[in-house]
């Protein structure tokens, strides 16, 4: 087990397992830990032991925040998505869609993209996991394309006739794919391509 | 561990491990065998102990055919696409889309699938695998659906100018994101959503 790499966001150290309140800063770290615990070692072999051994905290702490590994991962993941997926709102859907999927992009590429790579494997055993990962995860972010999109047919900038369901879908499909299957670069120049060679273009038909 | 449930392909039965020339139905059989233990435990559980007993066969067996579990499983991942990724040559881009895409969704919703959503969690931390992964699965995929718009190119039924790049690419992300991903259903309905609202309308625009 890997010792932890930072301090607390907060910059203080505290010492674990004394029955402190809860408070904000402390699950901020714990869940920082559960998210690099699963990127190294999957869901699988995810124990509360090793994520309370990488926040230098007591088990305990963990277990009176959450019952169970289930709820740890859920709740990381819930929390890291409210944080990261924004919903910008420029006035133009090339604008949105744009500083929407480079955001995305950024967020995949770094640790988080490497927790929810470990646990697409486990999604087929662990009934419940995939329900959530799907709930707290994959909807999100296909609600905020799908409200861009809906703005813009709201400001006649796209006819309610286009295939809004596909473009939404592909959108996450083409960054989810580079991610965790080839390997190819998540970068602006990927977003702005699938942009204009994909995504404007059946925004732009009339069905 | 689970006993086999299927006889060998050719109906025979056969007792393990008399050190017997190979033979390509064996090789078939512990394959298969490799595969559904894949698509149980995950890629860091499988052991060749449990392809064996899963295959009815002597551990020596296996490793008289494969020298490690990344040769075996790189061998399975392989000779499955081969088998089971057609190459249609119907005369029309439409046609050998559709009929590309719906063989490729029928095999991502059988246990190769299974299978292969197995392997993608650990892609990140097995460099050898996932360049095996992208090398035998992935770009297979990718090169026939490539030649698929190059012929309609060449037939002056697609634009030189058309994103092929991008269509190829997109076609793949759509199944294996829903495959691993979301959940929702492969078949025929999705694949021709797909066809009709985004890649035959990107291949037939001009640039």
């Amino acid at each position: 087990m890997n010792a932890p790499t930072s301090s607390l966001p907060d910059g203080t150290s505290r010492s674990p397992g004394r029955g402190r309140p809860r408070d904000a800063t402390r699950d901020t770290a714990l869940r920082t830990a559960a998210m690099e615990v699963l990127a190294d070692v999957g869901y699988r072999a995810l124990t509360m032991d090793a994520v309370a051994a990488r926040a230098r905290a007591g088990k305990a702490t963990i277990y009176r925040r959450w019952e169970s590994k289930l709820d740890l991962v859920i709740d990381t993941c819930n929390e890291l998505v409210q944080r990261n997926i924004p919903e910008p709102d420029l006035g133009s859907v090339p604008a949105d869609l744009g500083e929407f999927l480079r955001a995305f992009a950024a967020f995949l590429t770094g640790p988080a993209g490497k927790a929810a790579q470990a646990l697409v494997g486990e999604l087929p055993h662990e009934r419940e996991l995939a329900d959530a990962f799907r709930e707290s995860f994959l909807l999100p972010q296909r609600n905020v394309l799908r409200r861009i999109v809906e703005r813009g047919v709201e400001r006649g900038e796209i006819s309610p006739q286009a295939p809004m369901d596909t473009v939404v879908e592909l959108a996450g499909a083409a960054l989810l794919h580079r991610l965790m299957l080839t390997g190819e670069p998540l970068d602006d120049r990927f977003v702005d391509r699938l942009l204009q060679d994909a995504l404007l273009p059946l925004l732009r038909r009339d069905g």
